[in-house]
């Protein structure tokens, strides 16, 4: 049922939201509002001088846009960006956001992102939007990652949702290896189908390569995960997966009932 | 000190190896010929009807010319070949050696390749040349894979000569990757290099790929390659490394005092 919305109702942490407020307070928020608000509470952690990893996704897309607003308005300054995907870099240079790369910034100080699934270890699934290979790259070498989610991404157990876990191989024989990653994932009731594009061919990622959707009749459990990836990535074929495992430090959750902000190791 | 070379003097097998013979029994032989020994031996395996992996390199080189040469001699027949590289596509179509894939043919009955170091127990480094995540993936889905190798590429243990373990990278932050790769393996003193092309610019594979040579100052051992295969795969932006472990089951070895033939499980 929805809900009245209370921006001042905010867990596990003090400071209020510095979005736009509904304009009547019994107003039901809409899903991308939810993750308006979950992107402009992480942008809070932004301080001047930083080194930012830039995300990729509909709720991502809103705090590239508050970072620029915040630039433009001088109270950020010296900002680097590294983008997560061509489409963040072509988003965040029309915002005149000075981004750099990995090579030139191997240490990011914070990066925030979305994702699309978060357990309560805050595991998370990333890429069903077709992003995972340089989210995992960037994230993977920050020194905080933030996730904002709105609360419907919040699941007891990453993949037992029914949706996919995106898998990147390369191209060359990739039907080879989706029955390959079929077979792994196997005792979980799982069937492997290749992304397609808008034109029904297949969906080409940023790093040139082919994406396999993995739908899993049951959830891996959470002891397995880890077992799970290493089966995965030793497939010569695949290049990465989707399970982004103990990489999230902070995970901030807009729901109907206000902003919910959970910490790694934090109880579940 | 090159010894005189006797082709019946073989280990761990009967068959006469069907080569030509040295014009002299005194005669030393090139470390060319000792490949083309090993191939044609290996090629002994091959029978009508199988789907075969087609190896890449100088040594596989001329058991492709072999199999193409018993075709045209009507000495085998109804092969596929599954070739492991564009490079020996190329030579297997000019050979009319007929050609599919794994989608086609996801099991393949032998394969035969060469490999840049064998150690005792049949692991294999292999990309040397350039070519690996193709070879590993078919060499991979085959029933048996005949490794075929002069004696110079017998080592006690893997990456322990100080030559390149090659792993294959995604372009995107190449230096950041091979930085990555360079501290995991930094206990076994560690070298990390981009490989280079003949222009100086970065060599790309067959997959649109780059590779980063990794040079050890010591072996990892052989309790420690798994550990460190599953290390090296956990890294994002790396596809595939140039160790095969546990994958050859016969290894042909050529040699001055003739050919040896080591199997799987066989004492070493």
């Amino acid at each position: 049922m929805a809900r009245a919305y209370d921006p001042l109702f905010i867990t596990s942490d003090n400071s209020p939201i510095d979005v736009p407020s509904p304009s009547s307070s019994s107003m039901t928020l809409t899903k991308d509002e939810l993750k308006r608000i979950a992107a402009y509470k992480a942008v809070d952690f932004v301080k001047s001088n930083m080194v930012l990893g830039l995300g990729t996704g509909s709720t991502a897309k809103h705090a590239v846009d508050r970072i620029g607003e915040l630039l433009r308005q001088g109270k950020l300054e010296n900002i680097v960006g590294i983008p997560t995907s061509k489409k963040t870099q072509e988003q965040a240079l029309s915002l005149n956001i000075p981004l750099s790369d990995l090579d030139a910034h191997p240490v990011v100080d914070l990066s925030i992102d979305g994702a699309d699934e978060v357990d309560p270890r805050l595991n998370l699934v990333k890429g069903r939007g077709g992003s995972l290979l340089r989210e995992k790259m960037i994230e993977g070498a920050s020194k905080k990652f933030v996730v904002i989610v709105d609360e419907s991404k919040m699941v007891k157990h990453i993949d037992g949702s029914k949706m996919a876990l995106p898998v990147e191989i390369v191209p060359f024989c990739w039907k080879f290896t989706a029955e390959r990653l079929r077979r792994v994932m196997e005792g979980y009731g799982c069937e492997a189908r290749i992304r397609l594009g808008e034109k029904g061919e297949a969906f080409v990622t940023d790093n040139g390569n082919y994406i396999v959707d993995m739908y899993l009749e049951k959830d891996m459990g959470d002891l397995n995960l880890r077992v799970v990836s290493d089966e995965i990535l030793r497939l010569p074929g695949v290049v990465e997966h989707g399970m982004f495992l103990d990489m999230a430090s902070t995970v901030i959750i807009a729901g109907e009932l206000g902003v919910k902000i959970k910490n790694k190791h934090s109880s579940c």
